[in-house]
């Protein structure tokens, strides 16, 4: 092996073109292939910009090209030559009109044969990419996606910093955060018994800068959360966090939809109109069936149940009886893209989200077909058409439950629908601010009420007599940024005012001890001037996934861990030192 | 209390100015102090821009006045009014040309009489300001070192953006660090009995990066050991960390030095001239006892051994004669600032490193006077004071031991004097890169060599040969960047042929399991094409303390921990649920 001795690149290997020919070039990189072909040895030499076609002639370098008649893939070598122009140009390529005919070659590393392939559809088990991580990420799509989060992540420094906005550190090891997820802790060595938290998100620490006068932070951050993952969850995630002072939801929701344009111009050059159209909570419920609506298509959901109340069909009679709801969507001018088979395969994924069946009605040449359609009286059946714009070519779905069930399962239907028929573009983005959330949401399982955002965000002040009496009408000062059906982020303004405060506290069911322990020094600190303040949080993983058109965020993240929290290339979470344990004061069980 | 109710500030308090006469203005913010004076009340509001005078005059607003009247340091409020020109102007005040006619006066929040004062002479424990941080960190000091800091940062960013330094997150739920020092573990509940760590560095990761092929990389990261805290440590911190491919040491050095020049302009405006100075490793411990040597005083140290070899100062003579050395500084010019009484306390000084005692000359118009001189004969004498340059005014400060305790003793020596002597200014700024490392210390207690900077750091090639047969003299192709006595950071060219690789690991006394076990992945993936690469990491809180003319970093981190590692504020760590503990499969003992 060779070392550089002094050496120096001139050029990346992508960069190389048409105004360089005729200079002498040193390029250094990795060998994505090479063969000898009548006597010459052709190389296509890889670095992060790219590739570059290097010709080994005998007749230039003896030397040279003895040395690149034994190049291997993944050697790293150093090459200098002089740019030539191409016999026969290559237009797929970037630098396709030149090649570079070698007069020396060093061999700096050589490789074996690499365990997965260096190429975008290597098709391999994801476990084997993340084993190999440092493989999979010279991949040219992997390079992209985290060239990309680079470049988003300037964007948003640079519009904060630009606005007044102070990007400052919060602490790592804190406490645990009350009415949160599950925390991560970190057992202390020099105070035995006691543990720090991981921050969820640094919540608490940024509204204390507003109490400092830091009237405008951000902070690009990691945080965690000691959940089961998903496909776009990870223990560590990275937020971008804000917070304003002598603002209202107006300032914050103008402030940041500038931004969200701008990351969207500068990065992937998609323009948004602004002002971003917004929506309530009752209203994205009623019409989407989730907080998150996806608006790149219709298939609304509509509420017939004053229409099939006391009709002929048992399910649908008996639920609207009960204080259930029967709502439907129109697949419009679909009805042919849906056998009896594919509804069939739709009950079973509306099923996965607790609807106990799937009712149809579908319009075609021959007038309506529905199973349903026998118990429904001639006027009811019209009425339900009418309201739904029933047509020739459209399949009406429905689904009869508890509200809950009925959003969830058409919800996710719609989506569904949606997928099947090609309909998700990737290159539309739908944004949209939903706003008016309710304040609180009753947990079965506490048997209380708890905090929808989180504890410190506002009532609406219209709502705040409400707090004691009717705390499920009391709606928040809460906005969520949606695309395409992803929670972009979502903030609130906050409460600064301590009694308030504590009432809020009260109204989750805590006592004043409970306060003092768990927020005292929160409490304490909005007695010496809290300015109004409120602020906002995005996932910046989900941001950059979405901008680079993938569908899990593993893809923008170096080295993620897998389903079950843990990273096949490093071992950890691995065993820990008996020693070390004895320091911190702990046993495993 | 008022709300805004859709009131928009229209300007920071400390920007309104003599251009602004005439205009309607909207303040927020904090009450400085608020006075009655023969009928108006004055007010000074303040935000994080600065402060202006607010008069309140009862022919404007009686309702304002009345309100006014009323107003408490640190109340939070709203004020709508006139900006005029000051009768009396106040020079020192950056708003000091105008004041603001109330018509309007909103109270957005009332304040208690806050438990520390909102100046910087406070004069209060650093417990109390820690414990009431959102208080402390109102101060105009606290506010002006966050606000360098985000500075520092940003001109980081922009400059390695810039220079097509890629910023790519790193894990925080990771593996211990192998040889490096304490880790804090996070136990893990999905994967019962296992632990994370958080990262000391990203070390591994960023040299996979360069495997990866992304050449250019950085991260300001937050970094954690678990050691005991001194002055300028935390529990966490922040680093700069870079690293590129494809290259030496000059271009590391030459890349990094033009960002601290960067820095310095742009930060504090101060000009630093490149390239910066060069010292090797062992000519600074000859001539500064340290490797981190503060260049911005003289006192050099000089040794002596070979002239009081034999001679009749036993102390010296025995020294020399055990092979410990003899070594001295001639504090020049300054031997009337130190009495006897002066130069005893130096001496309690030194023996904290472990000195046993301090011999003295000084020079002055009766000559030499000195408890040493009868000792020395009159020749070695003279070729003391020849080789130290000794004249009259000269104070000549001696110890006697191993050479490792001389260096320790005169390099704190020469710094502790010249304190005394108020010769350390903290607006001259000496930088210097330290180089030719040795590659190993001997660790007394394991009884073996561990690595002075980390086991990835290259040899230089002419020492390759001496890894196994005289480790001690094999040197480093590392280089550390030294301001006025600090460390600002550290690097290195790493090694990246994994037979290298593993024969370091050899020399720190691993066997192949126990380096398969640490290192497995890594020694795995060299073997796939890894280039040349190198890097360094700066401490980012110290070189912000530095730039803030602070001596603690404490200072420049928003809530920082004490020494004992906990929060005043928050009272982190805390207790943990048992519940909790039971998930993640521990107990504490």
């Amino acid at each position: 092996m060779e070392t550089l001795n002094g050496l120096k690149r001139t050029h990346y290997c992508g960069n190389v073109g048409i105004e360089d020919i005729g200079k002498e070039v040193v390029l250094m990189g990795w060998v994505q292939k090479s063969r000898n072909l009548g006597g010459l040895v052709f190389t296509d030499l890889r670095d992060i910009e790219g590739i570059c076609q290097i010709v080994f002639d005998k007749d230039i370098s003896k030397e040279a090209f003895e040395k690149a008649e034994k190049l291997g893939s993944e050697y790293v070598i150093a090459v200098k030559g002089i740019v030539h122009e191409r016999q026969s140009k290559n237009p797929n390529m970037k630098t396709g009109d030149i090649e570079v005919f070698a007069s020396e070659l060093r061999i700096l590393n050589k490789s074996e044969t690499p365990p997965i392939y260096i190429k975008d559809d290597d098709d391999v088990s994801e476990n084997l990419r993340l084993k190999y991580r440092y493989l999979d990420l010279r991949k040219p799509s992997m390079q992209k996606n985290l060239i990309l989060r680079h470049k988003v992540a300037n964007i948003v420094r640079n519009y904060l910093s630009e606005n007044r906005f102070l990007e400052i550190e919060t602490p790592f090891l804190t406490k645990p955060t009350p009415e949160g997820a599950r925390d991560y802790l970190v057992p202390s060595r020099v105070n035995p018994g006691k543990f720090y938290a991981l921050p969820q998100s640094p919540q608490i620490f940024k509204q204390l800068f507003m109490v400092s006068g830091f009237d405008r932070y951000f902070q690009i951050v990691k945080c965690f959360r000691d959940e089961d993952l998903r496909a776009d969850r990870q223990p560590e995630f990275t937020q971008i966090d804000c917070e304003m002072s002598f603002v209202d939801m107006e300032d914050v929701i103008s402030i940041m939809e500038k931004m969200m344009q701008r990351i969207f111009k500068e990065a992937i050059n998609v323009d948004i109109n602004l002002p971003i159209p917004r929506i309530s909570y009752k209203e994205a419920m009623e019409k989407y069936g989730s907080d998150k609506p996806d608006l790149r298509f219709g298939f609304e959901l509509i509420n017939v149940s004053d229409i099939v109340k006391g009709c002929g069909f048992k399910v649908f009679s008996d639920a609207t009886s009960n204080g259930k709801s029967v709502r439907c969507i129109n697949v419009k001018g679909y009805e042919k893209e849906f056998t009896r088979k594919n509804i069939s395969s739709l009950e079973e994924f509306v099923k996965t989200y607790g609807a106990k069946g799937l009712a149809w009605i579908k319009i075609n040449q021959e007038g309506v077909v529905s199973p349903i359609a026998k118990f429904l009286d001639e006027d009811t059946l019209k009425q339900i058409l009418d309201r739904v714009d029933g047509k020739e070519g459209d399949l009406i779905l429905f689904v009869a439950d508890k509200d809950e069930i009925v959003f969830d399962s058409l919800g996710h239907l719609r989506v569904e629908v949606a997928k099947r028929l090609n309909l998700l573009k990737k290159d539309e983005y739908k944004l949209v601010w939903v706003v008016d959330f309710p304040l609180f949401e009753y947990d079965e399982e506490e048997k209380r009420y708890v905090a929808k955002h989180h504890p410190f965000t506002s009532p609406k002040d219209e709502d705040l007599e409400k707090l004691e009496t009717n705390p499920q009408d009391v709606r928040a000062k809460a906005y969520d940024l949606v695309l395409n059906g992803f929670e972009l982020g979502g903030g609130s303004i906050r409460i600064y005012n301590s009694d308030v405060q504590m009432r809020m506290f009260k109204a989750l069911g805590f006592n004043e001890e409970q306060i003092n322990e768990k927020f005292g020094f929160l409490i304490e600190a909005f007695k010496y001037g809290t300015p109004p303040h409120g602020g906002i949080a995005f996932g910046f993983d989900r941001i950059v996934m979405l901008l680079a058109g993938e569908e899990n965020i593993r893809q923008v993240i170096a080295f993620p861990k897998t389903q079950n929290a843990s990273c096949p290339m490093t071992n950890a979470p691995s065993d820990a030192d008996e020693k070390q344990l004895q320091e911190l004061n702990i046993k495993t069980l």
